[in-house]
């Protein structure tokens, strides 16, 4: 989804875009103390890796949660966000002509971190095995048996997802900055396909990903990302289809 | 040897001891963001149960945790302690004549708190077996394989322990209150016997009852409990064998 509201700004915002701060919200409240929204071992592994970020043609590191921002989102409120190394910025990188940075951002709790640090302390986090009475045990696969299974979330799950990109760069000569996001409630979510946001706002987009290659509305010899075809059907869809966006065109930008 | 000191204040120090609360003080540090100075799985399940103390005849339940107090322990320094069941106090109830209340206190740092907090809140404190991958395997056994060997921290636990009683009561008609201690450097215990002063601290008390048996210093027909015995022998055995002790006739109470 951001990868074409990627698309979607250069075609219609700018002519330049220069910067992609891309902000992934989770404003939702399972209830529980420590939970995953999807697949822990994944999870958890994506959190505690290395971050990363693009910038002047090249791949800059830092440390796991090294780089934490603050941030008002629409309809969800001021959260904690934290950068971290997300696949999209890789082909963006590419495609967006001139982009100088990306940056993925992701909301995280206290809680959470907290858990997850005491976790990572205690060797909970490993994926190497352990022996343990006759029997190797991967200690994060064990983990994933004890938490409360991620499709177990849905009806208990409150709240809203804000998922989106700023992006600054020129039009007509003139510095501007632009907002696209959409905002997704768990609850509204869950009544309409029994999974809260987190999945709503994963499969959603997939899916109009392949509605636009079975209608040959995305066409092409090759492998292509999707910021590579015409955002406005897919834009168009994502009203249709449950994920309707705004575009801000005075917002808060990330420092 | 708690229970010896509060038979030597009975002897020594009061006409009636009315309270007494037994102080378990680690200021020690291995340097691990988590680890238990001994068993962990019977170091987290006493920690993570109810806590209980003696009071005008009966017991009082509290929640884990739920009584917390800071103390500035001789030789160590401030440290935050939490009101714990501990099984002395069973029989110093019954032992010590006119005892309104004992309390027993222990020490834990906020790390250590939070670690174990975590760990409980995603199941990992568990004696209960969980089914994972065809095995039965008790959550909280796992922990202790991936938990550092506590034989381990010997070398490098740095700082002391300070074990002891404070005792109110009444003497000559006059209230007095009496805090009888001792102070144990985890590095000195390593030097002399290869471990730190937690297992120094609980071996050598034992060693030392033994000893009062089998030297029939401490004799009679029956099961006793320590303090029923004369403790000046034991109180000197102390003196002499690496746990010397103060009486000090001024001290800070506890609320």
């Amino acid at each position: 989804m951001t990868s074409v509201f990627s698309a979607y700004a250069l075609k219609h915002y700018f002519d330049e875009i220069h910067t992609i701060d891309i902000l992934d919200c989770n404003g939702g409240d399972h209830g529980y103390p420590f939970a995953t929204n999807f697949n822990p071992e994944i999870n958890l592994r994506e959190v505690s890796a290395n971050g990363s970020y693009w910038e002047n043609g090249r791949w800059v590191e830092t440390k796991p949660m090294e780089i934490k921002r603050v941030y008002d989102f629409p309809q969800v409120g001021v959260k904690d966000m934290y950068l971290l190394h997300h696949e999209e910025i890789e082909s963006l990188a590419k495609n967006i002509p001139g982009v100088k940075r990306i940056r993925f951002f992701m909301t995280f709790g206290q809680s959470y971190l907290t858990h997850m640090k005491c976790l990572e302390n205690v060797g909970m986090l490993s994926t190497s095995p352990v022996e343990f009475d006759g029997k190797k045990i991967v200690p994060i696969q064990f983990l994933k048996a004890l938490l409360p299974d991620p499709a177990s979330l849905g009806p208990r799950t409150v709240g809203k997802t804000n998922i989106g990109c700023i992006f600054t760069g020129i039009k007509d000569g003139r510095e501007k900055t632009v907002y696209i996001y959409n905002v997704c409630d768990h609850q509204a979510c869950y009544r309409e396909v029994g999974s809260q946001a987190i999945s709503y706002t994963t499969g959603v987009p997939a899916m109009i990903g392949a509605m636009m290659v079975l209608t040959k509305t995305w066409n092409g010899a090759g492998v292509f990302n999707v910021e590579e075809f015409d955002p406005d059907p897919y834009m168009e869809a994502l009203n249709q289809w449950g994920l309707p966006w705004v575009v801000d065109e005075n917002p808060q930008t990330v420092e």
